[in-house]
């Protein structure tokens, strides 16, 4: 289980290398809203995402030994390029595995870190067994992109920092993917904040966090539909376990919602955020007495989209 | 001519109304440039540029009769939408005459801050005779986008912000469209900082005040054809007669440098920046051996893009 200390001593080893990122507010959607909302802007984070803070807290936490080895991973979004820089921070080297035809914008990424590409068949077992044959032939560590109690301590460190900007935040909503943000966050927010309730944030089509919840039981995940790329993956046992017992309600909402709440904040606050990340907003606008005169904090968890594949456009071909 | 306390009265007027905006920098276009580039984000101000300042100013100055009557734009940009806050902020009436044919998010951007929009035809002629109707019958005070002094003094209030954030700054490149912001900056840093140079930045396709600041002649505009509609807009008397004297050099750049630099920056710095905001940051990245080493502070002027016509995108339809 991932504790107070767990947090604190991650932002230790990790504020030297991470930004700061702001928080920003816009008072239009505050009407919309009819609350006070705080955005903590880690679409602004070194890599585009706050994956760097988790991925860098465990990159840090390795035994000498163990980290000359290197380290891998199979998550090709965000993750992957955090681990890459967290690697390149500390001097070693990192792999990450990627089916042929991932994207060029992902494999640009990991590159541009300084990650050696890896690639393996399109399917999880694929992915896994590349992987696998690497940890086995190098002796490299895998870094999972949630289910690691480190990486969850260092995403924990968001609302430690977003709180010391905004003292008296009363709520907090965060997208639940994996569930390792929403569970560090869940974490800090019980043991270290007295009355702050978390909230995930949930696309209806890749619901699995929501169901597990409701059902007191870990469900698998749908195959993933949504536009929300980043929240297509599925709640692990330990961060189910967290999300049980400290999260105070998973709220759903449409694509469409998303989609919305997107092009909104793209407008309004001229912000890149990514779909998974407006999922806290559109959640927010869906459910406006729940927060209703409130201090809500979001955050805001990455900016990395394909410019040439917006959502809101019907066409478009690349530039 | 504008002085440099002028200015300093500006920001005395407007402190209190605008945003504070945030100075970013970006390690990967540093390491492009060679040099230390600091971004003066005022496309997170109200009403999504800098033309609140210059446009606040000026409302704040008018005395009281005159300001009852109410106030008149022709601009129908961010200086529209910008004048119809500040006559809110004031509580006085503001018209923006625009053309019948206006994009739809320009006449909402105007309604959207209480302007009364007042249509046109499509040529300058038919939006002066409208707006010059509308001040004999009312008694409305035209306030210029860039030909008024008060306005000039109100955008000379941005590098004042930004060299307390930012204090060794030894350049400063700001886009060239009416030259409201360039004189306004180059006052300020002539008057205020010592060596702090400022610099120009035009699209080639609209580049009339290089060619005015080269010939020492007020040139006219030509047909504007650039993707950088912010800068369309040609000097007048009173903005060449500043930047002629006080700025250091003015810098074209080709469209699709643009278009390459603005896609950079929103992939890196996840900021909605537009077109003509950019100019700054393509000129310098064509010019690396004027800025190599230096300190540059680049003023990111507005945000206002219309997302369904991004210019990467070949063929792209409304959302």
């Amino acid at each position: 289980m991932v504790k107070l200390e767990d947090i604190q001593n991650a932002y230790k080893r990790i504020e030297d290398f991470i930004h700061h990122t702001p928080v920003f507010t816009n008072s239009h959607i505050n009407r919309l809203a009819g609350a006070e909302i705080y955005f903590k802007c880690e679409n602004l984070q070194k890599t585009g995402s706050f994956k760097i803070r988790g991925a860098s807290n465990a990159v840090f936490m390795l035994p000498e030994t163990e980290a000359a080895r290197g380290v891998i991973t199979h998550s090709s979004g965000n993750h992957g390029a955090a681990l890459a820089l967290a690697a390149r921070w500390r001097g070693i080297k990192a792999y990450v595995v990627m089916p042929r035809n991932a994207p060029e914008i992902k494999k640009k990424a990991a590159r541009h870190y300084g990650a050696e590409i890896v690639f393996s068949e399109a399917t999880l077992e694929s992915r896994e067994a590349v992987s696998q044959k690497l940890i086995d032939e190098k002796g490299l560590s895998l870094v999972h992109p949630y289910d690691n109690p480190n990486v969850i301590a260092g995403q924990g460190t968001v609302l430690l920092e977003f709180q010391r900007a905004v003292p008296d935040i009363e709520m907090v909503v965060v997208p639940a993917g994996g569930g390792g943000i929403l569970s560090g966050t869940a974490v800090y927010a019980r043991e270290a904040l007295d009355n702050v309730r978390v909230f995930g944030a949930e696309p209806r089509l890749a619901d699995d966090a929501y169901q597990s919840f409701k059902t007191g039981i870990r469900q698998p995940q749908r195959p993933p539909v949504t536009v929300a790329d980043g929240l297509r993956t599925a709640l692990s046992d330990r961060t189910f376990n967290i999300i049980r017992r400290y999260v105070e309600d998973i709220l759903l909402m449409e694509d469409e919602e998303i989609i919305s709440a997107m092009r909104m904040a793209w407008e309004r606050m001229k912000l890149i955020i990514e779909p998974s990340s407006i999922a806290p907003l559109a959640a927010i606008l869906k459910n406006k007495e729940r927060f209703a005169g409130k201090k809500v904090g979001v955050i805001i968890t990455g900016g990395n989209v394909d410019l040439d594949q917006l959502p809101w456009l019907e066409t478009s071909s690349p530039g």
